[in-house]
C-alpha cells in the first residue's frame, strides 16, 4: 500500500507533535495493519514526563504507544492465518527465537526483544504498522478493535494471575486500582477466584473496581488496610495478593495481609527502584514472591476471556482521544490520575 | 525409668547453669530418649546473647537446644516403629495435626506448634527427653547419634534446596558459609547440582566449604562477588541462589547474580528484620523469591542422604563440648565465629 | 439427644428394608447431625445390585449412603466452629491423621480411612449421624441442605478438575454425562475453562449437560466423537479431557481426541477393572494420565462455588424420594439410567 | 570442504551397503562435523528388521543412525559458539521454531521436526554431516566423542527422570536393562535418587546394571518382581517407576509395584502398540502416568552429568564396530540381544 501516514511523535519532555512517514510495506511474514485504537500506558506517560525509564532514554522524535488494535489491510505472502479485513490485537514484542529463554518458552525474557515504544524502537501512535503476522492475533466477531487495543494491558493482568496460580477457592486482594490493578482483578475473577478485593486511595478508581466486578474495595486513605484484610479472612490472611501500585507502603501491607505460605505477585514498579521491606516477616510466613515482566503466551487466553464475556476489558476505558488530540491526551493522563483510569487514542474511527 | 537427670539452663543473658530434674516418663505414644549429642544453633546463641528473638522472650531458667540425637531407652505402649536401643534423630516441633496447615501437609506453618527451645517451651540441653515417637526417626547402623543431632540443621538445608527446586544441570551459589550455608551447599550437591559456589568473608569457613565439596568459593571481602558470578556463568547469571547470610549486602548481591527468571531462596534472618532491596531489578529479571521457615517432611530424606554418603554432615562440626562445659561452649560460639563453624554439646559419650 | 431413629438397610442384593437404632451420642469432637438429604451414588447402586465392589463385600444388614446434608442438633464439648442449627455438608471419610499420606496432605490415600457406606462401615440412609466436627462443613445461608448433600459428588468433579489443572484458555471435553460427568463439567467451568464439551450416548443426559452450561455436546451414538473433537479444535485436539464414563471405548476416544502434551484425567471405573488401550499413541503424543480417588481439601472450595453461583449443583438432581421409598429409589435408579441422572433421598423435610 | 564421503545405506530389510556422496557444505548457521562415532539405536534395528515403524516406511537406499558424536571441521559464517576442532554431540531433530509447541518450549512435540534416520530424512551412518550449529553441543575436554554419541540415548533417560520428577529420598525401579533402561537408571542416580533397582530377564544386562551403579537388580525370570518390590519398600511400594521394557507384563508389574499417589513414567513402546492394563487399580492408587517422546532441553544437562563423572555413559557400550562392518553390526545387534547391550559404529578413529 503506497502512500503517507500521520505519526504522532514525542519531540521532547512534555512535547507531542506530528510528522508524516511512508506507510510501511509488510515483509513476507508480516501484515500491514490499519490501526484503530492505541492505548496510553503508564510507561508512555513516564517517557513523556521524564524522558527515560531506567537505561531506556528517549531520543526525539520518538513514537510512543504499544497497545494497538486494528484491521489487516495487506498480507505478506508467507502469512497463512490472516486475511485482509481481519480485526487484530498486536503483541508488541518481537523476540529472537533462538536464545535460551525463547527456546524454553519464556520469550518475555529474551534479551534481544524489539518492543514497540521502548527506545530506540518506535511505538505505534500512527496510522499504520507492519508487524510480524505471528504476533497479530485475530479477534473474533464479537470483539472490537478497541478491545483489541486493551488486550495488551489485560495480558499483564493474566500473566500476574497465572504467576500467582490464581484459582477458585482463594481469597485475593489487588493493591492498586489503576489500569493494571483493574485488569488483574478481572483476570483473577476470570480464573475463578470468588473473592477479589481491591485497595486504592482514590475513590473514583475504587468505584470503577466495584463496577467491574470487585467483591469489595478498601480505601487505604480511610481504612486500616491490614485490619480490614484480617477481618475479611477471619484472621487467616489473604491467599493471594497482586501488588500493582508499586509503592513500599502497599508492598508492606501486602506482606502483612498475606496468609502464611501464600504468594505475593509483584507487578508495580516503584519510583526509586528500591523498597525497604520486613523480610524477616516474609520468612516467618514462608511467603513466596513471584514477579511479572510483561507476559508470555497470553494473547489467545486474554482474547478468549473477552470474547466469552468473562472480562469487560473496555470497561476500564474512561477517556478516548482523537489522534489529533494526543498532546491533550498525554497531558490530562499525566495530571488527572484521579479521574482518568485509562485513556485510549482513537486513530481510525 | 525412675531417677534424676542433669539439665543445663540459661539463667540469664550470658549465664548458663545446671539443675536437676526428674527423668520424664514417656506417654503411650512417646519414647524416652537418652541424649548423646545436641547441636548449638544460631537461635540458641541469639537467645543466650539477647534474651529474645522477636516476640519470643526467655524467662529463666530456660533450657536451650533443639538439635538432638540419642538412643531410645523406653518405649510407650502404642509405639510400633521403635524399640529400646534404636538410635534416633528427634524432629523438635510437635504440631497440632488439625489446623489448615497441618491438614495440607505444610505442618511447619502450624500456629500451635510446640518447638524445643522456643520460649516458653524448654529445649534439650539435658540428659533425657520424652518425645512423640512419630517425631523420632530411627537412624540406620552406619549413622551415628552425632550425625543424628545434625539432621536438624541439615533439614533446613534440604528444605531450602527443595523450595528452590534444586536439580542437576543448574549452577548455584550459596551466600554464607556458616552451618546453614554449608548444609545448604551439601543439600544442593546431594540433589545433583553440579556446580555449587559458596560466598563468605571468613577464610576459614570458605576452606570448610571447599573441604565439604563446594565447587568453588568467593571471598566477598576480597573479590567482586557479582563480577565473579558473571564470570563463572559466562554472563548468564546463577540458576539458583540460596541466601543464608541474612544480610542486606548478600541479598542484594544475590539479586544481581541471579539469572533472569531464576529463583532466590531466602533462609537467613537479618538483624533488624528489614532489608532495602532493588525490587525493580527483581521485576526486570522476573525473579522468584522462595523462603524457608524450618522444614517439613525432610528427616527421612536427610537421614538417607547421610546414610548413603551423599552428605558428610559431621564434617561441619568444628567443636565438641561436654555438657559440663556448656558455658564455655556458648561463649566461644558467640565470640569466635571465625573459627567455630558448628559446636555440639556431648551429653552421653 | 435420647431416642430411636429410622435406618434404611440393605438386607441383601436388591432388598432394602428398615430398622430402628439408637440416635447416636456425639463424642467431644463430634456433632450430631439431623440428616435432611442423602444422595444416591453409583457405588450405592453397585453394592445394591451386586453385593460388592472389588474386595469390599456387603454383610447385611448394611446401611448405604455417603452423600449427606443436614442440620447440627447437638455439639460435642470440644467443638468450636459449629453450633446447633448450622446447616452442614458432611465429608464422609475419617482418616488416621498419622500415616505418610495424611501427613503429606494426601489424606484421600490414607489406608486406614473409615468411609461411610464402604463395608464394613455403615452409611447414612438414616435420620441422624454423629460425625467428627472437622468433617462437617458449615453451609452459608444461601446454600440448602439439598445442595449440601451434593457437595460430595461435586467434590469429585473439582478434584478431577484440579488433578487436570483445568484453567482459563483451555478447550476441554468430559466423557460421560452422568452425575460425575456433569459435576466435572461444572467444575471445569467454575475454574474458568471457556469451552467444555460433553460426550454421552443418552440424549436426556446431553440435554441436562447443555442445560447446566456445557458449551456443546456430542452424542457418541450418532456422531464420530473423534472427528467432532478435531473439528472443534481446528485439528489441534483437546487441551484437557476428563473421563468419567469408565469404558474402554470412551477412554480410547479420549486418547485420540487429546492434544499432544495434554492431560487426560481418569475418574470412571470400568466394569472389569481392565482396559486395552493404544499406549504407543499415548507415548507418541506424550500424554499424561492423572487419576482421581475420591478427593482431598475440596469441601470449602465446592461450597464456595455453589454459594457464589458458579455451580448449579442442585440442577443435576432429577429425582427426590422419601426415605420410606428407598426401595423404589434404588430400583428406579438401577433400571432407568436414561431418565434418572441423580436421585436423592429426602429424610427430613 | 570439497570431496566425497562414504555413506552406509540400508538397501532393504536386513541389507546394508555403501555408497559415496558429496561431503555436504554447511549453511551460514550450520557446521560441518566429521563423525567419530554413531550409536546403533533400537529404532535403527527396527527399521532394519521390518522396514518401518508405524507410518514411517523406509524407502531404500536409506541412511540409518541418529546418535552422532564428532569434531567440527567447518563453520558457517553466522556461527558464534563453535570453532574448528571442537568436539560436539549432535541433537538429531531440527524443529520449526514457530508452532505452538516450539513457542511453548515443548519442541519435542513439533509436528514439523526433521529428525535423523526417520523416513524420509536420512540419518548419519556416514563420514560427515552438516547440521544446524544450535543443535551441536560442544563437549568439554574430558568428554570424548564416543561419549558424545551416547548423549542422545542418555537424553532420553534424563527426560524420563525429569518427567517423573526424580529426586533424592525416593526409591525407584527401572523396568528393563537395555540401553534406555540403563541410562534411565543412571539419570535417576545423577538426580540424587538413592535407591534405584533394575528389573530384566537377561542376566548379563542385570550384571551391567549393577556394574553401572544400580542399587539392586531383580531377575523377572526367576523372582516374583512384585513381591520383591514390596519387600524392598517395607510394603509401601516404589516412589517412582520408569518403564522402558515396553511390554504389557512389565507395565502391569509397574502398576502393582507403585506406591499410592506415585508416578510411572512410560518410555518403552510395545510391539503391537496396545496394552491391556488394570486401570481400576491405577485409579484406586491414584497413580499418574507420565510419558516420554524423545526429549527437550536435555543435551547440556546430559553432557554436564558425563563431564562431572555422575554418569558413566560409555559403560553401556558393549560392542564397537567399524563403519565397514555395519552389516555385521546390525545383524549381531538384532540377533544377540542377550550379549549386546549397546553397539556403536566407529567412523573415524
Amino acid at each position: 500500500m503506497e502512500g503517507k501516514m500521520k505519526v504522532a511523535v514525542m519531540n521532547g519532555i512534555g512535547k507531542m507533535g506530528f510528522t508524516e512517514r511512508d506507510i510501511p510495506t509488510p515483509k513476507d511474514d508480516e501484515v500491514l495493519v490499519k490501526l484503530d485504537y492505541v492505548g496510553i500506558c503508564g510507561s508512555d506517560l513516564h517517557y513523556y514526563e521524564s524522558g527515560a525509564i531506567g537505561d531506556y532514554v528517549v531520543e526525539p522524535p520518538f513514537v510512543l504507544g504499544h497497545e494497538p488494535g486494528g484491521v489487516v489491510v495487506e498480507v505478506g505472502k508467507d502469512v497463512k492465518h490472516l486475511k485482509v479485513g481481519d480485526k487484530v490485537a498486536l503483541e508488541p514484542g518481537k523476540t529472537c527465537g533462538h536464545c535460551e529463554f525463547c527456546k524454553q518458552g519464556k520469550y518475555n525474557l529474551c534479551p534481544d526483544v524489539v518492543f514497540f515504544a521502548t527506545p530506540p524502537v518506535d511505538g505505534v501512535f500512527q496510522e499504520y504498522v507492519a508487524h510480524e503476522a505471528a504476533l497479530c492475533f485475530k479477534l473474533p466477531e464479537n470483539v472490537s478493535t478497541l478491545e483489541g487495543a486493551l488486550i495488551e494491558p489485560l495480558a499483564v493482568g493474566f500473566h500476574a494471575a497465572i504467576q500467582g496460580d490464581a484459582h477458585l477457592g482463594q481469597k485475593a486482594v489487588v493493591m492498586g486500582a489503576g489500569c493494571i490493578g483493574l485488569v488483574s482483578m478481572m483476570a483473577l475473577k476470570a480464573r475463578g477466584v470468588s473473592e477479589v478485593y481491591v485497595v486504592d486511595i482514590m475513590e473514583k478508581r475504587l468505584e470503577k473496581a466495584l463496577e467491574l466486578g470487585a467483591t469489595g474495595v478498601i480505601n487505604g486513605a480511610k481504612e486500616d488496610v491490614i485490619a480490614k484484610a484480617q477481618e475479611l479472612t477471619g484472621g487467616a490472611g489473604m491467599d493471594l495478593i497482586i501488588e500493582t501500585a508499586g509503592t513500599e507502603i502497599t508492598t508492606r501491607q501486602a506482606i502483612h495481609m498475606a496468609k502464611k505460605g501464600s504468594t505475593i505477585v509483584l507487578v508495580g514498579y516503584s519510583k526509586s527502584g528500591e523498597m525497604t521491606l520486613p523480610m524477616s516477616l516474609v520468612l516467618d510466613k514462608e511467603l513466596t514472591f513471584k514477579t511479572v515482566f510483561r507476559y508470555r503466551h497470553i494473547y489467545p487466553i486474554a482474547i478468549d476471556a473477552v470474547a466469552s464475556g468473562k472480562v469487560n476489558v473496555k470497561g476500564i476505558v474512561t477517556n478516548i482521544y482523537d489522534l489529533d488530540d494526543v498532546q491533550r491526551a498525554m497531558d490530562e493522563s499525566v495530571h488527572n490520575k484521579a479521574d482518568i483510569v485509562k485513556g485510549v487514542i482513537k486513530i481510525h474511527p
